[in-house]
């Protein structure tokens, strides 16, 4: 019972139309090694965003009244919160530094995911427009190629209510069940469980967060190894839905 | 750059008084191994109450009548209730199925962290009175008897709001800083990182969770090597207070 982790080395600065699942392929075999059965591929939003061309250029962004509005709340660059507006579905809440959305995805975070870190000056990177389709191209690709049963996590980084510190989460997943549903399972006392959900691929983008860091460390892509679940929780038309709540079960919401 | 995480086999049943770090000592030794420097240890906060002996029985709790109306709301039992408004500071939220509190350490969860998998029938385990001193008395005599800098969290499975599923949260700490604080770095682009505050116990705490299990894995300790930023984060005079979001500061209960 060992689980391994690793980060891809010389990835280089991704570039618009570049194929991730060449890059993976290409690094692993100059780190002597390639893909196995069970193993997990996390990839950072930032790399998906930068080789599909999905830039933010906030030059060219023409802020509304309704964002210079919340810019003055929030102390924010008019021309981001436009961003941040474009980009969601509902402003939740809005404060000194900060602004909580529902991206159009369903995920409720800061900024609505748009990352200015790891980019060129004057430029931001949004949220991957599908990341679970991003994921699907990836991890198809990929099993073509290798023939391996795979899963393909997305990640970001993502602040949480009631406690400080951002952590990994998933945003788009394949070839693995986000959600690790137990109900109906035992504890060692045969008792019936009372924990029947865990957010496994959360679990797993937290933990390759680990390695990747989010500084000039760049590793955007990091391999978890000898998941021994791995096959219980295999599925091959698996998507990041489970892993968001409904507004209507939202009690800090409504 | 390789992390390894393993769980302590043949750990037994902990009752009253056992010894956590003797456990610990014992079971690496059965896997012919040895805490190293910057071993991170994450134990599971039944483990910790059990052999506090901190357990709760039910059978002689007498509900209140408001542990009896919230019983009605969440159709719970009101002897569970009851044990949680008195785990708790403040009630947050009740629905069918679930209360939300501010657990005296001030972890904002459901059921106020009381557990009743993996112990005896008509018992519960509350959260370890202390957990950062539960870790602190493990920490010190692990590294008395070893030598070795290390690192040493209490887990607990948690829900999140906005995401469905539990995942594995830090409750108690030493040897290690809750809080990875980034702020002044550079990203790859020479640009100050947006992002400068992480919840690097938390992280250890999910990827723990992935070995741990909830269920009869019987896996109530996990060991993390080789991760790199140990040294950057040692922290012998820490504890979990900076992950935890003070109400002052929480955009969803203000």
């Amino acid at each position: 019972m060992k689980l391994e982790l690793f980060g891809l080395t010389e990835i280089p600065l991704v570039i618009k139309g570049e194929d991730i699942d060449e890059l993976i392929l290409s690094s692993l075999k100059k780190q002597k090694d390639s893909l196995k059965n069970g193993d997990i591929i996390l990839i950072a939003e930032t790399l998906i965003s930068k080789a599909e061309g999905n830039y933010i250029d906030l030059k060219k962004i023409n802020p509304s009244s309704k964002a210079k509005k919340l810019a003055e709340k929030s102390k924010k660059d008019p021309k981001l919160v436009e961003s941040i507006i474009n980009e969601s579905k509902e402003i939740i809440a809005v404060g000194p530094d900060f602004i909580i959305s529902e991206t159009k995805h369903g995920f409720v975070c800061a900024n609505a995911g748009i990352d200015e870190s790891n980019v060129e000056e004057g430029l931001a990177t949004p949220m991957p427009i599908d990341p679970d389709k991003s994921a699907k191209k990836i991890y198809e690709s990929l099993k073509n190629k290798t023939g391996k049963n795979i899963g393909v996590i997305i990640t970001d980084t993502q602040g949480r209510a009631f406690r400080n510190g951002a952590v990994g989460v998933a945003i788009g997943c394949i070839g693995i069940s986000p959600i690790w549903k137990r109900i109906g399972e035992k504890d060692l006392y045969g008792r019936e469980l009372q924990t029947t959900e865990i957010g496994v691929a959360d679990e797993l983008a937290a933990a390759a967060s680990l390695l990747m860091g989010q500084a000039n460390e760049g590793v955007p892509i990091v391999i978890i190894r000898g998941f021994e679940n791995f096959d219980k929780l295999k599925n091959t038309q698996s998507n990041i839905k489970p892993l968001i709540r409904e507004k209507e079960f939202d009690v800090f919401r409504n």
